[in-house]
């Protein structure tokens, strides 16, 4: 059992927390035993660390720690009994007939909780444009339930993952309050959706690139929704 | 200008972030230019607190305190220059035709997401079970886009409410995965909705007294949704 937070692996997980460390190592790390059993199933799981009290065991190698170290390596305010160690999955290739573009979208629970959504809806694919949060965000998996190890998320530019649909025969939609076409008055078995920041919406270059802007008609003093709201019944709607 | 952290005012202010002072005093601190105009729109702003270098005002007393000062009070990890003192709005009669019913949802991002999607979606009032988070949540307030303050909000206990909902003729409906309804099948003119925590669902007691559950079809792989997503999409449908 390791139980000095000095000790070279603690030392080692704990940078594995900062976005660097994570794209050179290509792993990162997963909180509770939730989020570490759905790695597991998808094949990502590399490691367990669990405390010392914790019987908790999968098919992986089993680091055993104390407490105060697992404090250490947490970022909750609560540091759970379980975590691990997960590969980085990369995925460049964007695939099937429904894609939503998560463009510039800095909200790690916004993100996560449209990935979820996707898997419900039967998205195929997840891009997140490069300047949206990193992929690996704590709060982000979480708020994905896991359901991030099984969607195919793409880390690929706004403006270049047009292009690639529209190779792909692919209609590019776009969230927007003034689009021309109200949601539930088409159904496109083939769709990609592009949904923007909330705070800045969808840039007048990704725009003038996409095909359609998509409105939800809502009452007339609301401004707008939360955008993983907006993107959800979007994708409820299109399923 | 105040600019002393020790000063009664600011004391008196920084008491107002806590639950028992906020139910005492009957008003409560908001933050961000946004927020408080939002408030004022809605005649429930009492008094402004304006960092010295702000020059921003509204129809109301304004304090001008320093910049320690508004860190001081502020529960951002920036400060804002704005902040506003706002009335407690004691809401006792559920209105209208379409109501919301928050049982024991505990997250006060999806609590604000929700209220926010019901303004959207011509909800005319949400209840908040008593085992719910507080009303004047600071994180509340800042998901639900300040739609708070136009939202009719009672806080009621949730069985309560269904005796209350059923003497109005409104049928009450709960969002359950295993539902014998799915959302699209029916498009009630009037309906009450229950939604339940994420974790637990929704108790025996509350859908025994309930009138039909209701699900979203989905994914077969998939167990749920996020609460704030699931009960949006149904507001959508029903609006």
């Amino acid at each position: 059992m390791i139980d000095s937070v000095n000790n070279e692996k603690i030392v080692y997980f704990k940078k594995l927390r900062e976005a660097k460390y994570i794209k050179d190592a290509g792993k990162y790390i997963v909180e509770t035993e939730h989020l570490v059993s759905e790695a597991y199933k998808a094949g990502l799981l590399e490691s367990l660390i669990v405390e010392n009290s914790s019987d908790f065991e999968l098919d992986v190698p089993r680091i055993i720690v104390s407490k105060k170290c697992m404090e250490k390596i947490s970022l909750l305010k609560n540091a759970p009994s379980v975590m691990g160690v997960v590969k980085l999955k990369e995925n460049n290739t964007i695939k099937g007939n429904k894609v939503v573009v998560l463009d510039n979208v800095q909200d790690p629970g916004n993100v996560g909780t449209l990935i979820r959504s996707s898997l419900a809806f039967n998205v195929d694919t997840v891009v997140l444009s490069s300047t949206s949060v990193n992929i690996f965000n704590d709060k982000l998996i979480r708020s994905s339930e896991g359901t991030i190890f099984n969607v195919n998320v793409v880390v690929m530019d706004t403006l270049k993952a047009i292009d690639t649909l529209h190779k792909m025969n692919i209609d590019v939609y776009y969230a927007d309050m003034f689009g021309e076409k109200e949601v539930s008055e088409i159904k496109p078995l083939k769709y990609a959706l592009i949904l923007g920041s909330e705070g800045q919406g969808i840039s007048e270059r990704v725009k003038a690139k996409a095909d359609y802007g998509i409105r939800l008609d809502m009452c007339d003093k609301c401004e707008s929704l939360n955008v993983a709201v907006a993107g959800s019944i979007i994708m409820h709607s299109w399923r």
